[in-house]
């Protein structure tokens, strides 16, 4: 493959740029803008004006979504978009979801600055509230933007007691229009959105880009544990049931069963996260436990058995120590994969630019699954240090962001290309 | 061995006291009698009155015991004392303790009636505050009269404020004289304590009698697991250092060592009771888990070894999931043998009296531990229902009760002539 020149980004802009938007925390808990708060607010109007000087026409739809737009020369044109998000979790990073607001205002920029109209309109949006935000939702602008965000979900409090719907209103969206999807099936030509990996695989490997396959499927279920509280110094063992030694088990069958099952050929990661016991003092013998087991996977089938399987393979080691283990339903959503139609322009673009790079499932959920039902979606990873993420530590170099921004620009370029060539 | 005639005790007085001590409770939380509460001074001063009815002269010493005594032939003999305690837990029971106070008071009752007069001086002792106290110590009158209760342990405070000592002088006890032992080595010909099993063990084997060996140690250590808290979406399972994995391995190889080691020929029983975990969240792998490892036994050599046996028998176990232990010192309390000259004089007791027995150690902590510097020690078990105990649901029948009375005093009516023999 012939390799083209790398486009014309300002590497320093968008790095300082990372910075600014980094100084708006929450100051006694670095790095901290939740979706609805004050440094949240300054944020958007930050980013309001750096949309503007790249040239960009912003809007905030009735999602709360900001979103810049630069016209294409096809008037009627399905615009290409990118986006991510500003808001974090409480002492979160600097550069997860951000990154992909950012490098999408540098092209913007980069755009605005060489005269370069594209075939398609191109639009930056910041979606609202990614994060899991005070009224218990997360993706609240990606899920208002494919009318996916319900009535019930409108309806939930902060711990205040503000509704969504009046934080959303507060910060100058249109709850009442979000019962009809902001936009329709087929709206947008393609969806492209830059993320940190928010893994170790890509630094791992020595890769600068990953290419999204798809967002993993999420399933969540409570396991209960159920023993005998006993004496602990009174109780022989050959009789107690001790319902934390039935969870042990469980625990380490579940480890062994993710990871037996990891490539072959789906991704699959099964996690204990949470563990409630009672009565949880020194001198009694565990008598119920419970755990969240949360399995994802790009595979329905896993997520459909897993727990299950995983309850039938330990039945016997439960009943050599007395106790049982029910699973119960919590949640379940789907994987959502990405469209060839991007992946291949993702690849293409790495490949063009020199990037080595491989495909990958996205681990984490990202507004992109909401995007999906809009037209065609895409995600593009670079590496993080150590592959840590949500927290303070949350790093990635300069260079790696320029690479990423790079790749995303191109993609977005062959994309203008490929589309128009189509019609 | 010749069977004698059933010691003459009024079951019915004996059950009705039972019965009239356990309407002395918190009114919210049945059983519920904590030293140093109104319930607490309302029952002593009930206690005395019984104690008196029995023909015994209270007094209280300066631990705050309540002390019955009915004066021997024999006017410089060292007294025969039983005994127990007649606080409870919160949300306890009505027999822990309580039986053998008021077992101790029937025989007095008894002798009183019968115009018997041994030659030993006999003493039924109420301990103050054998369960953990809201000063955070227990048997803290038995440590007392052995001069065991330390200036530290007398300025706990309990959540008000108010020092131990304060609390002791406040129910009649005299904190300043507890610098020297109340009752020196050797002060006491022989003391007996009556109390419910609290385990399983005699009901299993239909056995109405247990004749302990000891009380057992206990060494309690904090083990801590470390690993790495991670994105529990985009971690795969082979990089992951999942902490509650690593403690998974270590609880059930616990468990597998206790149960393998039991009755070889040592009482052993080992329990993680307690384990708290950060990030404790369901989409965090776990980076970080303490928990409370205790281990108890007859055998100060398996005291010594169990916890760093565990340890080093799953070190590669945890090391192939990338994780690291370590056990942190807690406390340690030395297992208590009981005298064989009183452990002879209940099997010779229960034999005569046609009670199938067994001997056994005590896997619960009791007044009998600081009494044993005094004078030749030993306890009597009952069974109680389904072993269960500190809990509402303890339960003893009244034909179980008058069984342990029986052999109780028959134990002090034997050591009383073994031991005038003996001089």
């Amino acid at each position: 493959m012939t390799q083209i020149a790398f486009p014309p980004l300002n590497a320093e802009r968008l790095w300082q740029r990372v910075h600014t938007l980094a100084r708006m925390t929450r100051p006694d808990t670095a790095w901290t803008r939740r979706a609805f708060s004050p440094e949240f607010l300054e944020a958007r109007a930050w980013l309001r004006t750096e949309f503007e000087a790249a040239g960009l026409t912003v809007t905030q739809d009735a999602g709360g979504n900001l979103v810049g737009r630069r016209d294409g020369r096809g008037a009627t044109r399905a615009p290409l978009v990118t986006g991510s998000h500003c808001d974090t979790v409480v002492g979160g990073g600097r550069f997860d979801g951000i990154i992909g607001v950012l490098a999408g205002i540098e092209i913007a920029h980069s755009l605005h600055e060489q005269g370069i109209v594209w075939e398609h309109p191109f639009e930056v949006v910041d979606f609202l509230s990614e994060e899991p935000s005070d009224y218990g939702i997360s993706c609240i602008g990606s899920r208002a933007m494919a009318g996916l965000l319900d009535a019930g979900m409108l309806a939930s409090t902060n711990p205040v007691g503000e509704t969504l719907a009046q934080g959303i209103a507060r910060i100058g969206g249109d709850p009442a229009k979000l019962a009809a999807p902001i936009r329709q099936p087929d709206s947008v030509a393609a969806f492209v959105e830059l993320h940190i990996e928010q893994g170790p695989v890509l630094e791992t490997r020595r890769l600068p880009i990953g290419v999204v396959t798809n967002i993993v499927g999420i399933r969540r279920v409570r396991i209960v544990v159920t023993g005998q509280p006993d004496h602990a110094g009174t109780t022989p063992m050959d009789i107690r049931r001790d319902a934390l030694v039935g969870a042990a088990r469980l625990i380490d069958a579940a480890y062994r069963r993710a990871a037996q099952m990891s490539g072959t050929p789906h991704y699959v990661v099964a996690t204990i996260g949470r563990i409630t016991m009672t009565p949880n003092v020194p001198n009694a013998v565990p008598g119920h436990v419970e755990m969240m087991l949360e399995v994802r996977s790009d595979s329905n089938a896993v997520l459909d058995s897993f727990p299950e399987a995983l309850l039938a393979s330990v039945e016997s080691a439960l009943r050599e120590v007395r106790v049982s283990a029910q699973a119960h339903h919590v949640s379940r959503a789907t994987p959502t994969d990405c469209a060839p139609l991007v992946m291949d322009a993702v690849e293409r673009a790495a490949g063009a630019l020199g990037y080595a790079n491989m495909r990958m499932p996205s681990g984490a959920g990202h507004d992109a699954v909401y995007a999906a039902p809009l037209g065609p979606m895409g995600m593009i990873f670079i590496p993080c240090l150590s592959g840590r993420s949500h927290c303070p530590e949350e790093w990635i170099e300069p260079g790696q962001l320029l690479d990423g921004t790079r790749v995303l620009y191109q993609t977005l370029r062959d994309l203008d290309t490929t589309l128009s060539r189509a019609q």
